[in-house]
């Protein structure tokens, strides 16, 4: 039996545009892996009326309700008690929840716990809990006349956390097959060349499917097969993923990494090697990105941001003649920016980056778009020069660092940069 | 007259979870500033039933309808016929706009216009027209038992073209209200707290009204009032803001910024100072987070990222007794990084960031969540330090990021550290 799911997040602040609903986007890709048909979002502000409006209105046409937000400690945050009237429920104290709240506070944010945290701890009274591990507001799901409602907290962290440790789970549970899903990382085509490659096995395809998602600056191919068991889906996406390598080469750079800095990461771990930055017109983002996954001391040294010329000739050691002669948007310049940041810090390899990323050309009048990735080895320096034309400062920004680890990958990897 | 207004995105892609439904936000953004509620944001598939079914649930509680996507020249693109159908609409051929569109392809695309375009210049037989100046499929809009229907394209540059140059003045036209918002921003302080101070006041305010918003690391205010006048408006809005200001007091560091970077950028422009970055944990971020505004370099050097202990030594200058006897994660080290950071780039002042970011305790079994920030200015080094307590890495360096800037907006605010 197929279910149909409506997503239906509440917040006024979504409706003023303050923020976008991101979390809708998260759960229908979790529903799609599961095989659940979404039909519908829907958006309704901190308004118990037009809420219950909204709830009457997904329980005729969808089986499973999941909301989000509404579930802080403020006066406005009404989602339970307007849950809870409306599928005839009733709301309990929980005082166990409640410790967990202010162990929370005491343990993780060093704060005494607010009294108006309390209401917190009141869930319905059938049904399940769900867990907040990263923040206050725990989530929870009942079924009713058929209708499963789940609830879940508005900030995208927490909700995505229970999402994955909870509401999947719990979905999962209604069915009676499996999915699995295998991500299939790539680099260097954008989404409609990549498609058209693939498009002939594509649309034959029913179980396993393959879809592209287009990440930022890069392309995802997931490949997902449902199976009586784990093992007989993942069988499945072994011919997905050799026709998928067979079509577009060594553009696929991983399967099931997070992303181009993960996958340069665990090159370096198995090869034993370490990395330096150097960064100009990303302005430290490469750094940012290495460092945001754990665990990346083991073989990220460091880097230094040269966003002044004058930092590039004094910490980089890039030489002045370059820079006079060349300019800091050169190929002789990322060549020295990374020779630089392999030499003061130690590291095995050294990646830099240099360009114009805009609004306006840079000071010498390189347009904007034009960006130079250096790598320095122990075999050699190694250059890309690459334009990626006009746009806006920060897609040339997340475009450069990913060539950055892109190139990196490359090298690791034994390819020509 | 107040006028309330329903956005209906079409697509599947958008159920799927492939994108994000950005254009709701941008059309709301644009609504709130023209007086004009948004109650309800709807997403429905490429699928005419479903989008006759949201149709008739909008006009019964809206308006204003307006819709992006489904304007395509495609099979699946039905939005047009739904709604004329609906809305007892004829839908007529225009050889006029068949023309425009077949010399874009010709012009901008370079290519010729494939037959299946000709759909595209079939529109509602009333109303006007909006022309797309930077894609192919035109938008409209009619007026049909009190109801007002706009139709916008899927492609958000397509969409806010189109939205700014044609929407926004239809919809301007329908109203004799003006809307004003100012944005009170805090750094120092949770939501619920900052709430709890204002609840008082909050609660009793209609026009203008006051919200907080939590964003990531720091909390936002908006003050937002309507009158006949803009300048009316504004006038309004001064005492809610001083109202603030005098219950918060220097948690508050700025009105209409986009962030503590950008606060920062602008008070080292107004005093002629630059800035220089040195960070461990937090590995880039406060770097990148600067440089993602245009026009950083003028104020914002360049920085070091010392992720390794080594680098901390050779390239900061860190003297070797400091790492040996307080290890990285302590205050002399802090102080010390934002020393070498300033003298290395000859910034003049430099913040520095080191602590603990987790998963795991640091070497030397510093806690999760011990951060110190340094900041080496002509009149000498200051420190701030911190127990951001276990939570989870990314929220441990955006705090930690925020901190140090706030730090600097402080100092050169004349304000304690």
């Amino acid at each position: 039996m197929s279910h149909t799911a409506e997503i239906i997040a509440v917040g006024t602040e979504l409706l003023l545009g303050n923020i976008s609903n991101t979390n809708a986007q998260a759960i229908s890709q979790s529903l799609s892996a599961l095989g659940i048909n979404v039909f519908w979002h829907t958006v309704v502000g901190d308004n118990p009326q037009r809420l219950k409006e909204a709830l009457d209105i997904a329980r005729r046409r969808a089986d499973i309700i999941i909301t989000t937000g509404g579930l802080g400690p403020t006066y406005d945050d009404l989602t339970k008690q307007t849950i809870c009237e409306a599928f005839g429920q009733k709301l309990v104290f929980h005082p166990e929840i409640l410790e967990d709240i202010r162990t929370f506070y005491e343990t993780s944010l060093h704060v005494p716990m607010p009294e108006n945290n309390t209401q917190q701890a009141e869930l319905p009274e059938r049904g399940v809990i769900f867990d907040n591990p990263v923040g206050t507001a725990p989530g929870c799901a009942f079924e009713s006349g058929g209708v499963h409602v789940l609830m879940l907290p508005g900030p995208p962290h927490e909700m995505s956390t229970m999402l994955r440790r909870c509401a999947e789970p719990y979905l999962r549970s209604l069915s009676h097959e499996v999915i699995v899903s295998r991500d299939i990382m790539t680099f260097g085509m954008g989404e409609s060349s990549v498609e058209e490659l693939l498009r002939n096995q594509m649309t034959h395809m029913t179980n396993p499917t393959l879809a592209t998602y287009a990440k930022p600056f890069e392309v995802r191919l997931r490949a997902t097969a449902k199976a009586p068991t784990e093992e007989e889906a993942r069988a499945m996406l072994d011919p997905v993923e050799k026709m998928v390598r067979d079509t577009l080469g060594d553009l696929v750079y991983g399967v099931d990494v997070t992303g181009l800095p993960e996958a340069c990461l665990e090159l370096l771990r198995a090869r034993g090697l370490t990395l330096a930055t150097a960064e100009s017109c990303t302005g430290g983002m490469a750094a940012q990105r290495i460092t945001a996954i754990p665990g990346a001391s083991r073989v990220y040294r460091g880097g230094v941001v040269s966003y002044w010329t004058s930092v590039k000739g004094d910490v980089l050691q890039v030489p002045r003649e370059i820079l006079d002669t060349y300019g800091p948007v050169s190929e002789p310049c990322a060549r020295a920016m990374a020779e630089g940041a392999r030499r003061i810090t130690g590291a095995d390899i050294a990646v830099s980056v240099t360009g114009a990323a805009g609004p306006d050309p840079d000071e010498r009048g390189v347009p904007v778009g034009i960006v130079y990735i250096g790598l320095a080895a122990p075999e050699g320096t190694f250059c890309r020069s690459l334009d990626l034309g006009r746009r806006r400062r920060d897609r040339i920004q997340g475009l450069a660092a990913n060539h950055a680890f892109d190139v990196v990958r490359r090298y690791l990897s034994g390819l020509s940069i």
